[in-house]
């Protein structure tokens, strides 16, 4: 017998088989009748036999049934059937096929009988077994996961999530929950949500002060990092600023960390590679369970072609394996502004010309990882002026602070982190200077340099932009279920 | 060597120990010298020797270091020490103790070099050793998770919410990530945050639509669990309701489910307690590293006696033993309602008269769960009316859906699920019935009926809820690291 779930056999137990406890039981046959439900991904009737492939979206593969057809009943009953409809299956018998395409595949033989209709689809059911764009799906927010190439983000974005979970629980972080709600309005950026109640329309009447939706739960994991040494926190942030990019959303969610006794840089910067190779890692090993056998073209506008579908599995597969074997490229801000301005006077190449003291913009950060170094790169020790106050000033070079951002190719910045200043005296001065802390808003934060401080850093990831990043996919708007961006409403 | 990461040795990453470390290496003594850092817990000293208790945040068990006193400038060193400082401690040699209450304790020859005062804490530092109420600490959002009792809260949390990961993971659910903003206001339950941008006023102004605060996950859940079968997220959810209660917060997480092809309730249920015993398992069998040795009263006023400390961590354990070995009951709503007319009217006992068609109040659950129960308890199949729109309509008895409330004793209600109506007729009845989707709004979520729909069901959990009944803590306030309540102002 069949068992979807590990941890109770039988009983009342919903226990219901999916696609993928079939796939992980291949080794493990039996001649026991199987009950399955899923969707049609298609239906293809021979002369005397039919082919249905069922998916449930718990796997990467469908499921291939073989259905013999015997009289004209049957015919009749399959031609009735289409893609996107909920079948309930019952009494089909496993079939060991080694030699073809799917490892097993399913026989039915009274499909009248074993086969019930549970849900059927309107005649103009979009998602019809062709290819389709990624702007046309994301036209179909209810409907566009039931594809192969949405749903294995989905299940790449939670398997990531599932790894990260074990790496950090193995190293004993503590996964918090920071507070979305906040009265820190990060000095005024100017790209905040506020919030209010229905019921009262000011702002500050309900909690008594202006509240806003976090943009960044770092200074709120810092308390706790000076409690628990390490800590990690997958919360949604916000940002209401009107870039309409593949690499913005105003609702995102941010993987961010933050540990105590790390005294450089480079201890951050070899934390961060070895974490996210391990990840990696992992991905590769799940390779067969994460990857889609169907690739819709990152081409948003042209469907795939079968060449084409092929080489991007290839280049992820590809992508994945240079990561982890490959040492990965640490520089300065320094250096890089050197590196940039090099290729800005030989080819006049960009924009903005690389200056030192500004900030790097994506076409440099591109730059330097896509084009001069082709991998992942960490820059570091950027100008004290390009950052936020909360970074530790280096005593060298002059005016530089202890941070890093990671560029990775194709995407640019998905990581970035520093140490956090710990002198109470430095820590004030710069807030000053920034007119910061005027009425005494951040002084619970200052204060925690006065009492059992330490030295503690950290760094944020942006999680879409690194299932993004993973899965070859371009626009950030694909790996979360449901995008919010300032250019379109929010209909549900 | 101890190695503090699992994954990679040595080299140039962040590799400190932690004291969870130690513990777990407490059968792999070497004679290397011991490098660690950590907050001194409390330091005393003796004529010929000094105790230090340090604490890092990453074990419930603090780690004891003995220093010989050999000289007058070590005590005199040693004197200026005290509770809440940050110290980095090397060259400490292992000592097996296996007759102690610790399995092993550092020493340290040299003090003076071996000792670095790394944070300073001011005069009045208000953790000293002694028991503080939670009242208390709470007043101290910024140093509160440095006491042995509310870190272990937060590191209960983070085990729990791994253990669900896990448990997920191998049942082939999908991690999601549903949306926080969204334009559905619940058909106006007047408890809704409202959210704005702070350069455009007017709430409509950035998405096009109001945009609220999610109360639930849940209708956007069905939409992921009708492509994959079975998913599960833990979000912050958010009610403007004014209640300020040790059961209410504004700001909360929820860990919702929501899964295809189920039929009855009773698969939901036994779901559920199947779920929550293999959690409970899995704190059973960590209760060592998840439970304190002190506790701190549940009296909020008072401080804790050396009695009640052992009482409660009896209590904790026993609650979890019998959580796992005892059958949870399973009533019907209308059963409930028997149960408490028969006492209400023999004792005239409730401020609510229980009455069939009214929803039971805290008082009535508390009832049926802590004193009639004395367990877990599932009430079923309550009216419709007491239930929101989307549940299921039971065939009989007449006028109730297919629905479950789980009680537990001392918290009442912690999961709320049902199946949802898959009927598309019954489903658009009800909520024409409610004057609900008047202006189409939701004419998504009924177009789900309509497109390859699946019997389905799921439930939510409260989880700051589920986490202070775990811990036998009875105010949620203290499982959340920062609680936002209607009663108090968010101060950063």
């Amino acid at each position: 017998m069949f068992h979807a779930f590990t941890f109770l056999k039988g009983g009342r137990f919903y226990s219901s088989l999916t696609v993928k406890s079939l796939y992980e039981q291949v080794h493990h046959t039996s001649h026991d009748p199987i009950s399955i439900n899923g969707w049609i991904k298609s239906i293809r009737l021979l002369k005397r036999i039919a082919f249905l492939d069922l998916q449930d979206g718990t796997s990467v593969n469908p499921l291939r049934i073989v259905i013999p057809l015997t009289n004209t009943d049957e015919v009749q009953f399959l031609k009735i059937l289409k893609t996107g409809q909920t079948l309930s299956i019952s009494n089909a018998t496993w079939q060991s096929t080694p030699n073809r395409k799917q490892p097993f595949e399913l026989q039915i033989k009274n499909p009248v009988k074993s086969i019930k209709l549970v849900g059927p689809v309107s005649e103009n059911y979009p998602l019809q077994k062709k290819y389709q764009t990624l702007r046309y799906l994301r036209s179909l927010p209810t409907l566009k996961y039931r594809t192969a190439y949405l749903s294995a983000i989905l299940r790449l974005r939670s398997f990531v999530e599932f790894q990260f979970m074990l790496y950090f629980q193995k190293n004993h972080f503590t996964k918090v929950s920071p507070p979305i709600l906040t009265s820190n309005d990060c000095e005024g950026a100017g790209e905040l949500f506020q919030v209010s109640t229905n019921t009262s329309p000011t702002a500050s009447s309900y909690f008594g002060k202006p509240t806003y939706l976090t943009v960044s739960t770092q200074l709120h994991l810092e308390i706790l990092a000076l409690s628990l040494s390490r800590c990690w926190t997958l919360s949604p942030c916000f940002r209401a600023e009107k870039s309409d990019t593949p690499r913005h959303l105003s609702e995102f969610w941010m993987l961010e960390v933050e540990m105590c006794f790390v005294n450089s840089v480079n201890e951050l910067t070899s934390f961060v590679e070895t974490t996210i190779k391990h990840i990696i890692k992992a991905c590769i090993d799940n390779q067969q369970e994460l990857l889609p056998k169907q690739f819709i073209s990152s081409q948003e506008n042209n469907a795939s072609s079968e060449l084409s579908i092929n080489q991007e599995t290839q280049q992820i597969k590809t992508r994945w394996e240079d990561l982890i074997n490959e040492k990965w490229h640490n520089i300065t801000y320094t250096n890089a502004i050197e590196i940039l301005k090099k290729r800005h006077n030989e080819v006049s190449h960009f924009k903005y010309e690389p200056k030192w003291g500004q900030p790097l913009q994506t076409e440099h950060e591109k730059f330097l990882a896509g084009e001069y170094f082709k991998s992942p790169v960490f820059v570091t020790d950027y100008p004290r002026l390009c950052k936020p106050f909360y970074m530790k000033q280096n005593s060298t070079p002059d005016d530089t602070v202890g941070c890093f951002d990671l560029l990775v190719p194709g995407m640019g910045e998905i990581i970035g982190g520093s140490l956090r200043e710990d002198d109470y005296d430095k820590l004030c001065r710069e807030m000053k200077a920034r007119g910061m802390n005027r009425s005494g808003e951040l002084d619970w934060y200052v204060s925690l340099r006065k009492e059992g401080s330490a030295p503690h850093g950290g760094f944020g990831l942006g999680f879409e932009r690194f299932i993004s990043y993973l899965y070859g996919n371009h626009n950030i708007k694909d790996a979360i279920p449901f995008y919010r961006t300032s250019a379109e409403s929010i209909d549900f």
